[in-house]
């Protein structure tokens, strides 16, 4: 089974969700068991998988584990979900499974992930040009989403289009999600790429080595404000003064009616250790890119344009 | 003798040149110490001490510990001149050290690095208003000049001043001399600081939380475009986006006269392990930032305003 394939990620066996343990990427291709309910929110807790799409993933599974053995589903269920306080994917993911608590459930589940990413990239395809050289931060593709991915989804439909000359990769600090994992992915992929510091962005821009930045979302705004991990926002400011287009892809599930703008968005602030042991830090995890700085915004329905407080409500509106 | 004192960096004893070891800052204050000159030239190339105006400082030393103790001097000289091969300043400190090696001429030369770095500091001062965040790159400090610093030298002053409420201290990948280094220099003077991602900059802007971002250089030229540390170049199109002023801080030894423009400096490229030892990685030392960006540059003569090609030239002629 290749390293990338869905099943690889993340799988419902007879009894337990065995996962590829991310923390060990990518030094190490080691299989996690987790037998219980719990023993899934705990993997998901340690980041042992990660990025929204998988994590309600692997939720199903481990709900559907926990109804199969038999496990008292409403403790499977308060585990689960509260795994990871902000992923809205978590709660989305059991609600769907508390009607259905199958393993075919929780397999149609995580082929519908799938199937929406294969559809985004197919979307975003029509974004790229030939020989592009495309700049990409933190880890969106197969290992976020429990297989192809988001924006390294459309990075990959582009390469299988021949039309992908290189892939830039931010190492992405603290947590080098880039450069671990993005980094692995596309070394599996066979697809050409270099990791850079993430301070080496702008001058790849200035030196006029990038032709588009594409990344993936953690929320987006009802008028395009996007919410993604930190470092986005500089990129996309770089990308402005550069004249370089900025892409999002992202599934519909991203998009946060509640959210009138970026400023209502919260934004996690994660332990400064992750920075420094020893001295004071700040570590907010996301920053907000502004929808005037977002070029296009590519969900699984389509591609939006701007101004996207015209399309987005109807996309929300008309169901996910 | 406190942390930062400069004969704490770097000084010369009888029979050695000893240093602090910045290699194992922040965990350890290690004094290393150097018998001979090549023992000083290994010192340098392996950056237990690392700034230019340090390297300098440092090789005057080991030239005159081996003038003192009756050493060879020419493979003494090319021992030490070739240590780091873009450092401008050791060809420079040991052509002022071939007339007069002797230890006096040595502490004279390092006594005067501080004094031009307490001038940057004082003209700097008036760039400052009170309550000012500042947000820095790199460590341009007393470990970086043997003593006071430059940019971080004129954030000190203006802390003597009662000017700086706070220090936002990107981490500096790859080499995390920001976290190491000067968040140690900022703890030791008890100027308040946080250190923050170097992808956390642009956001920290956005919020309003930095007045003004000040950086050192590793070469300037005539018309004012700086070479700096990789990141200070995406700082500073975040700067200008956000309509934050954004300085430069160095001495008129780091003005290039040769290089017309950035396009002339070359820029080192490092080894690709220091990003990832896995993956392919480009990691450029430096980026230049156009001089169209810079708000002001100070030297130790003064504030220049743009244009600089109007009045940097003039300073050169003028003589160092």
């Amino acid at each position: 089974m290749s390293s990338l394939e869905p099943e690889r990620i993340v799988r419902l066996e007879d009894d337990a969700v065995v996962l590829l343990d991310q923390r060990r990427l990518p030094d190490e291709e080691v299989e996690l068991r987790c037998e219980t309910a719990a023993a899934v929110a705990d993997a998901i807790r340690v980041l042992a998988i990660r990025g929204a799409p998988a994590i309600g993933v692997a939720a199903a599974y481990g709900y559907a584990l926990a109804a199969a053995r038999g496990e008292d589903l409403e403790p499977a269920y308060e585990a689960l979900a509260s795994a990871r306080p902000t992923a809205v994917n978590l709660a989305w993911a059991l609600e769907e499974m508390r009607s259905d608590p199958t393993p075919e459930r929780a397999r149609a589940l995580h082929h519908a992930e799938v199937e929406r990413c294969r559809l985004m990239g197919a979307h975003a395809v029509e974004l790229f040009s030939s020989g592009s050289r495309v700049l990409t931060h933190c880890n969106t593709g197969g290992l976020a989403t429990g297989g192809y991915g988001t924006a390294l989804g459309a990075i990959r439909a582009a390469w299988e289009k021949r039309l992908v000359e290189q892939v830039w990769v931010d190492e992405t600090r603290p947590l080098l999600q880039g450069s671990r994992l993005t980094a692995w992915e596309l070394d599996a992929l066979g697809i050409p790429f270099s990791v850079v510091a993430d301070g080496a962005a702008a001058s790849l821009m200035a030196a006029g080595n990038v032709d588009c930045v594409v990344t993936g979302a953690d929320r987006i705004a009802a008028n395009g404000d996007t919410a993604n991990k930190i470092g986005t926002y500089g990129l996309a400011v770089s990308a402005r003064h550069h004249g370089i287009p900025f892409y999002v892809v992202a599934p519909t599930s991203t998009l946060d009616a509640e959210a009138a703008a970026g400023a209502d968005i919260p934004i996690e602030q994660r332990d400064a250790t992750e920075i420094s042991s020893r001295f004071p830090a700040l570590n907010p995890a996301f920053d907000v890119t502004p929808a005037e700085l977002v070029s296009a915004i590519v969900t699984e329905h389509g591609v939006h344009m701007p101004p996207y407080a015209a399309s987005l409500p109807l996309e929300l509106a008309a169901g996910r």
